[in-house]
C-alpha cells in the first residue's frame, strides 16, 4: 500500500536536522496559570537559562560549559524574576524556565560567559536538545523585553502565565509571543542542472547562501518565495517545493525553506541586497560547503538551514 | 526527465486555491521611502481601501458594492492620513493604499457598509484579488493600530514607509509588521483511511474542521503539528506532509495546511479547546464540505485551508 507520507522524503525528517530543532520540553502553554509558574520555579530539580541584555550566561570551569543554573545560583546576579519565562518541563518532570539578569555584562566574573545564539551553534557548545530549548528561551525573552509598554496606550505591562502573555495593566489589552515567518529558497535550473546562490555585503570572502526574505503580511509561503527571489535577483519562480523549516531565534523567526522552479536564466542582482549572485553546479555547491576554514564562516554551517537545502539537492535527497 | 516539482502536485498550486491569496500587487516594500508613499497617493489612479475600527468600509449602491475610494471621497470621513499604508502598485501602474477613518462607525451614512473579513469571504463579496489585496491592507491596518506606542520605551511611535515600519520618536526603537504561522493539520490514519476532525463549542450544529493552533517560539512547523495535535486530540503523528497556506487576516496570520500521519486512534480530546473530536471516513468528510446551508456556516467554506485539505484528501489529489 502506498502511504500518503511516502515518496519524497523516505529520508529523516529534513527539518530534525537543524540547528535549533531539537527542542523536546513537554511546554504545555495553553493550560498554564501564574501558579503553573511558580510551582515550577520552586521545584527540586528546575533549571533556568540566564539573559543578560539578550544574550546567554554560561558557566564555564576550564573544558566543561554549562548553561544550566538552579535558582540558587542566581541570587547575586539579580535576577528579574517578575520576567520569568516558563519553557515547559522535561520528560522527567524537571522545570526549565529562563530569568533575564539585571546585572550588567560588565559585572559579571570571569568565570561567566556571555554568548550569543550564532556562537553556541556555530561553536557547537550545547547539544541538540538544550540548544532547541535555548531557542525557545532566547525568542521569549527577547519578545518579553521588547514588550514593556503597551502599543495601543503606552501603559505598563505585565508578564503573563510564564512569558506567554503580556497584559496591559491600564487598557487590559493582551498580546502573546511573536514568530516571524521566513522564506528561504534554493532556485533551481532543472535543465541546466544549477542552483542560485549570492552573498551579502557582509558575508566572509567566498561565502555564497540561499536567499532569503521576511514573509509579508498577506501573502502565501509560495508567493513570497516568488516575490524575494524576483526582487533580489531578478529570476521568476514556477512551483515552488516546502523542504524544511527551522526555528530561528535571532531574535525569534521561522525559517520556512523551499525549493523553487527557475523559469528564466539572466540574473538581475538587487545591487543593495547582495553583492554577488550567480548559478553553481552540484560540484560548485559541494565545494561551497565543504570549503575548509572555521566552521560557518565561508559557508552556510551544517545546522543551518540554506546548508540543508543546499546538501540535499547535491544529494539528490528529495 | 523527472522533476524535482512534478509528483506530488500535478494540479494547481493548492495554496492558490484559498481566500485571500489573490494579492497581484507589486509591492517593493524594501526600496522605498516616505515620498514614494506620498507620490502613490498624489497619484491619478490611486485607490485606497478605508478601514473603521478594523473593519472595512463599502461603498454600497444597489447591486453594486465597491470597496474602492479615491482620496477626494474620503474627505468627509476624517481620514487619518499619517497612519496611510501603502500596498504597492498594480502592474498598470495604479497604486493601491489603505487608510483607518476617525469617523466613528455610527456616523456613517446609509450608501456605507462595514463589513469584518470572514464575512467577506463567505458573502464573495470581493474578487480573488481584491480579496488578497483586502487580505494585505487589513492585517498592516490593525499592526499598525495595535502599535502606536513604542513597547522599549511607551514612547509614540510613528509609521514609516507606508506602514511597513514603525519607529519610536523618543528611543529610535523601529519595528516591523507582525504575521503570526498557525499550523493547520488533516490527521489521517492510514490503515483504516479516516481523518481526525473536531469542533469548537462556538461552531454552528454539525460544522466539524481540522485541528489547528499557533505555531509557539522555537519550534519546527512539524514539531508545531505534532504538539498541537497531542495536545487537542490526544493522537500522536508521526510523518507531516505540508499541502498548502492561505493569509489569514484576522487579524495577520499565515495559515500553514499540513497532513500528519497518526501513530495511534484513541482519541483523548482537550474538553476546553473541543466539544467533540472524532475520526471521520472519506464519504463523511464529503458529506461535512457539502451540506447544505449558508456557505461557511455548517462546513469549512471553499476558501478556507481547512475546505483544501479535506477535499483534496477525499478527492485524492495529493
Amino acid at each position: 500500500m502506498t502511504s500518503l507520507f511516502d515518496g519524497a522524503l523516505n529520508h529523516l525528517e529534513p527539518s530534525s536536522l537543524t540547528a535549533f530543532a531539537g527542542n523536546d520540553l513537554i511546554r504545555d502553554s495553553e493550560h498554564r496559570d501564574e501558579e503553573t509558574v511558580a510551582a515550577a520555579l520552586k521545584t527540586e530539580g528546575a533549571h533556568i537559562f540566564a539573559f543578560c541584555e539578550g544574550n546567554l550566561i554560561l558557566k564555564h570551569d576550564g573544558q566543561i560549559v554549562d548553561p544550566l543554573f538552579s535558582r540558587y545560583e542566581l541570587v547575586d546576579l539579580l535576577p528579574d524574576w517578575d520576567e520569568t519565562v516558563l519553557l515547559g518541563h522535561r520528560r522527567n518532570g524537571e522545570p526549565r524556565l529562563a530569568v533575564p539578569l539585571k546585572v550588567p555584562e560588565e559585572s559579571l566574573a570571569s568565570h561567566f560567559k556571555v554568548v550569543d545564539g550564532r556562537t553556541l551553534y556555530r561553536d557547537e557548545l550545547m547539544d541538540e536538545a538544550l540548544l532547541g530549548e535555548f531557542a525557545q528561551a532566547a525568542s521569549l525573552i527577547r519578545w518579553n523585553r521588547d514588550n514593556r509598554f503597551c502599543g495601543r496606550c503606552g501603559g505598563a505591562m505585565e508578564l503573563r502565565i510564564g512569558g506567554y502573555k503580556r497584559a496591559c495593566v491600564s487598557c487590559d489589552h493582551m498580546i502573546f509571543p511573536r514568530t516571524d515567518p521566513v522564506v528561504i529558497m534554493l532556485v533551481i535550473d532543472e535543465a541546466r542542472d544549477l542552483c542560485l546562490l549570492g552573498r551579502g555585503p557582509h558575508f566572509a570572502p567566498g561565502m555564497y547562501s540561499c536567499l532569503a526574505g521576511f514573509l509579508e503580511p498577506g501573502e502565501t509561503m509560495e508567493n513570497a518565495v516568488r516575490r524575494e527571489t524576483l526582487e533580489e535577483a531578478g529570476i521568476k519562480v514556477g512551483r515552488v517545493r516546502y523542504h524544511a523549516s527551522q526555528p530561528w531565534p535571532m531574535p525569534h523567526s521561522l525559517m520556512i525553506g523551499c525549493y523553487g522552479q527557475a523559469l528564466n536564466t539572466e540574473i538581475h542582482r538587487d545591487e543593495k541586497e547582495l553583492e554577488d549572485c550567480r548559478w553553481f553546479t552540484r560540484e560548485e555547491t559541494l565545494e561551497v560547503l565543504e570549503r575548509p576554514g572555521t566552521n560557518g564562516k565561508a559557508s552556510p554551517p551544517k545546522g543551518a538551514i540554506a546548508h540543508r537545502l543546499m546538501r540535499d539537492w547535491v544529494e539528490r535527497k528529495l
